[in-house]
């Protein structure tokens, strides 16, 4: 280490006991990481939950090889320690990143090219909710599915936290943007947010609002994290030349399509998981947010959406919340520490 | 007309009698078509035989809106009158084109921008055997799937029209190339067109052949005209970011598929078909193939692989044989007119 505000030797942790119910989410003592060559030590003041957590908590989405086993994908916080030849940031710098785990805790290392400056105007609550919701939109969004303004876009979950930032994102780039959601109070949130049409994904048929929305074209990129039957329903949504990016599974990943849309229609379908990429895959994400989307949100041009704050120590109560696909918005822990 | 070599008013084609077997291709008699706007009419030398033609014959693949009745996608022959406003060619030159129907005839109208000069030292029926499948090949592997040098290439059918050419093109722009074929006879003739690996597909699984060859890596870019289960087994044979792109189905277009595939190894599965193409969107491939293929062409760097030329009233037979799936590379009617 090249610098330190001289950590204790222990940290709470939020552990997985066993696969299994939200109550698996037990704190326990950990030691403090040790910041590697690049990497910096953050003292952990805000942590965001995300879908791949629950699933990692369930058993279903191991970490990757090197990642810590604590779950926890994006953090706020402070800088405490530098690692050999990490000079990016200070010690005192406040910053928030994207980590291939261990964010549920009081201190996590992260490579310096994978942490961002907080965006003026933020809290480390509001800067914890920004980077894994932020980094999938964007490599997904508009580097994957080269969406351009003028274009139309769906989203599907328009209020989880990847349906939060895409609508507000594709809207700040000038897209036509649509959304599905659960309830007609979740599709008022969407448009609230600022997309041009919702569609209660219970009591509609989203294929036929989409082409009714576009005057029967459909739309150019949707981006879906359900699988199952809506793949072959995003191929009757899109339009000729249409791309659609899968970034999860909701529902079964197997699924009978007909693939003459997609050839006739010239769809693109494609996708990708964010956190398998590269420490320097994932650098380049963050530059270009850096560069393209951290002005608006430091102008209040667009701005994570906060459902719940709770302690860290409560970990399982905010698994037990995502599950119950009841908010609308990110999710995040607190550590008490500032 | 602004020019014209005065041809006769009527001439021969094949015409579709019905939708039905190789037979009901029958020779008719047909007013000589007026070149319209932008276009010249070309007296035919020798037309190209597809697999699509096939299809249109069996009644499954209607010629598109504003399409000749008559079979053909490709031409080669002598400019002999040029509509209003066409002043790329002159009448008495010589060129191939890609046509949206009408080719098996002895004249045939096309826009001047989706002919080309006939590459130096082809012969009218090689020339005729170029359009569909270089077309094709350019704007799926090299634009669609974004092929590079030093990249792996796999081709399914590599002694079809399309599989002959995408396998010297594939080369010849630096590819390391594999194919499927249906012998060992066709996968002896795939390697001497330059493949680096040719897989069996009746005795050999061109999944597990492909990843050993390629060190487990498997391929980054799968020219596919097949469907059904293939498409899960692409999804499989192919590199992490890799593209597949389909421009047929010989087999079912439906099939049950795993897209984890697709997301983890962040695929592309993306298609085309070319007939349904705007002129202006044919007229840019064309440019394409002016620029990068015309000249390997006229090097003899590659050339068109002819298996059989055929008078164009025996339309019927040809077809017959491209239905037995015993030839090698291209099948060309020729009309007798130089």
């Amino acid at each position: 280490m090249t610098a330190t505000m001289a950590p204790t030797a222990t940290m709470t942790a939020i552990e997985i006991r066993a696969p299994g119910a939200p109550e698996v989410l037990v704190p326990g003592i950990r030691p403090v990481p040790q910041p590697g060559p690049g990497e910096i030590l953050v003292r952990v003041a805000a942590a965001g939950v995300n879908r791949p957590d629950v699933i990692q908590r369930k058993g279903f989405y191991p970490p990757p090889p090197g990642a810590s086993d604590i779950p926890g994908l994006e953090i706020a916080g402070t800088v405490v320690a530098c690692g050999p030849g990490a000079t990016r940031y200070g010690v005192g710098d406040t910053v928030c990143a994207l980590v291939a785990g261990g964010g549920y805790a009081q201190y996590c290392p992260v490579h310096e090219d994978n942490a961002l400056p907080i965006p003026a105007g933020l809290s480390f609550v509001e800067a914890a909710a920004v980077p894994e919701t932020f980094f999938t939109v964007w490599t997904n969004v508009f580097e994957r599915g080269r969406l351009r303004a003028g274009e139309r876009f769906l989203v599907h979950g328009g209020t989880s936290g990847i349906g939060t930032t895409a609508i507000m994102l594709a809207k700040a780039f000038g897209a036509t943007v649509y959304a599905t959601a659960g309830s007609d109070e979740k599709c008022d949130a969407c448009r609230a947010l600022g997309a041009d049409g919702a569609f209660n994904y219970r009591t509609q048929d989203f294929v036929a609002e989409a082409k009714a929305a576009t005057g029967g074209a459909g739309v150019d990129v949707i981006l879906d994290m359900v699988g199952g039957d809506y793949i072959g329903r995003n191929y009757e949504a899109a339009a000729v030349d249409g791309r659609i990016v899968q970034i999860a599974f909701q529902g079964p990943s197997t699924a009978q399509v007909d693939f003459r849309r997609l050839m006739f229609k010239r769809l693109t379908h494609t996708g990708s998981t964010l956190r398998s990429r590269s420490v320097a895959e994932k650098a380049e994400i963050a530059r270009a947010l850096a560069d393209k989307v951290w002005p608006l949100l430091a102008a209040g041009r667009c701005k994570p959406v906060i459902h719940a704050v709770l302690p860290l120590d409560q970990a399982a109560a905010a698994h037990a919340l995502m599950e119950s696909s009841t908010h609308i918005g990110k999710i995040v822990l607190e550590t008490g520490q500032a």
